[in-house]
């Protein structure tokens, strides 16, 4: 029998729902980390939300405040979405010495220092795994590097709805529209596209990766961001003529002076290069350090499966490193 | 200041020199980590092997079990290569409460399980992230995916020699000898290159690898295994004909009946296969989980620098969590 972990999934919609069953099948954990989670409550709007999710309603409630404050719970998983409430109801269960697990990159983005701040003073662990690159073990390989390289730069395709629309015109020579209208309605595309097609998903995941490898709080906004709302098939024309193709990459370069450049922008690929083989909705990401020279990593950056992996991997590396396995801001 | 580490290196050759150069250097760990290490003690044969090293000759004795016993020593480096003394001495260090990080693939790979044993006695950490694929953060990787996933496969390029002569027979025309010949000058092969070229070391690496997926030991005895000293320029050709390239692959694949099916051969791969753009020295693994998918990660996999790297790692790793960092054999 292994060591009991009451977990709390605030958002229970395709991410949250998918943890919570995985949890509720006890299948939240491997045997050989000597954990058993078990699912104590869940933060949604209500039995409709449970129902969908095949979660026990008796466990599904709206009040956020009340879970985090619960002292039944020792992890709490945050799949809400969106900045607020998520960011408040992560610090304020971090400071009450909960751990923290989330998926949200918008959160994690603008408020990682005051998150940060708050795992400090709770002595727990915040785990983002699954806020960048969905199931590619991304943190934690940038965490390795880190101990012992200065990392120059992190460029990599983090947004798997653009790089699917990207993809579909290089290989089908669709035009944008009728390729967003593709991606729409195998529902990898948003009904309201914008915050995949302008840029702002992947700008809030490389402020994330910028953060880490600066130890300085970059916000998105930070971020030079063009989507690819404008790109053409002529655009796709001139890059083949030139031995490449067109990807979305987000990047974060340190300077020679010191800075960083941050940019997402559609950028030509030469047929070469890894990234121009990222196809379909996957996402990839270069890490080069000083050290170790580029290392480069490609899987699933979204989807419930590979998703809650990311989390329950971050649950489970929580509970048995506490506060020590948190990132931290600094080389 | 941070907390002082003392650090061992037993062989200073290329790898070892580079790890106690850099820790001398005070390159050892990033000030985010908080530690500051410490060379304390070297072993090679004498003060040529110093002076080559260019460490101080003080520091430098051919007394490994002197070293291993040394109450002084918290972490040892074991960069000897080869099944013995290695694996001895790591064993002797472990069981005596000293953490112990390898770059070791046959040491590793033959005595995986009496090594756990011995870290488990002494309530050490014993890491060998740089025993396979360098620099690329492969066994943290794996660690992160398995706490929640079944592995169903593991495929990889895990010798850069091999890769080098493969993709200069494929780019350049060259027959084997002469891509072999090409290799040897530039000193990515051995005077001797049996261990790359018939696939020994590639099977050593896989071994590791099916062993931290199946949680039973894998001896690289159990590996099939194909080097690549008879391919061809005809080969190649066929290849190309069918819109694919070779390239060595070693693979641990777990069958549905249960049991693995473990793999070292050249292989055809197609132009669509990640693995096909894996040029020169570079490595590359794909990691199938159940539940995240492929992971697929690509870096260097030799040399000074990149393994150094990887080494220092887990250093820092091992003395910040202690035995909880040790890879388990176990699902």
């Amino acid at each position: 029998m292994g060591r009991n972990v009451n977990v709390a999934v605030l958002g229970i919609g395709n991410i949250g729902g998918e943890v919570a069953r995985r949890i509720v099948a006890g299948n939240g954990a491997a045997a050989s980390t000597g954990l058993e989670l078990r699912l104590v409550a869940a933060m949604d709007r209500g039995p409709e939300q449970a129902e969908r999710a095949r979660i026990d309603a008796g466990l599904v409630s709206p009040d956020g405040h009340a879970i985090v404050d619960s002292p039944e719970v020792d992890v709490v998983v945050e799949t809400l979405g969106g900045e607020q409430p998520a960011a408040d109801l992560m610090i304020r269960a971090l400071a009450s010495g909960k751990h923290v697990v989330t998926a949200n990159k918008e959160a994690v983005a603008k408020h990682l220092p005051a998150i940060l701040a708050a795992a400090r003073d709770g002595n727990a662990a915040f785990m983002f795994e699954a806020s960048v690159g969905g199931g590619i073990p991304l943190i934690v390989s940038l965490r390795q590097i880190l101990t012992n390289n200065e990392v120059l730069s992190v460029r990599g395709i983090l947004n798997g709805t653009t790089n699917y629309i990207l993809h579909r015109m290089e290989s089908e020579g669709s035009d944008y529209a009728s390729a967003l209208a593709g991606a729409q309605e195998l529902g990898y595309a948003e009904p309201d596209p914008t915050a995949d097609v302008e840029g702002i998903d992947a700008a809030n995941k490389i402020a994330i990766l910028a953060s880490l490898i600066s130890g300085t709080h970059i916000h998105p906004d930070q971020v030079d961001r063009t989507g690819i709302s404008a790109v053409t098939l002529d655009d796709f024309e001139d890059a083949r003529a030139r031995g490449g193709t067109l990807r979305l990459i987000a990047s974060a370069v340190k300077e020679e002076a010191g800075g960083l450049t941050l940019k997402v922008a559609p950028t030509f690929v030469s047929n070469d290069d890894l990234f121009s083989r990222v196809v379909r909705n996957f996402n990839a990401v270069e890490i080069v350090g000083d050290r170790v020279g580029p290392v480069w990593l490609h899987g699933q950056g979204a989807g419930p499966d590979p998703t809650a992996s990311a989390i329950l991997s971050d649950v489970a590396e929580a509970v048995l490193a506490g506060h020590a396995a948190t990132p931290t801001l600094g080389r």
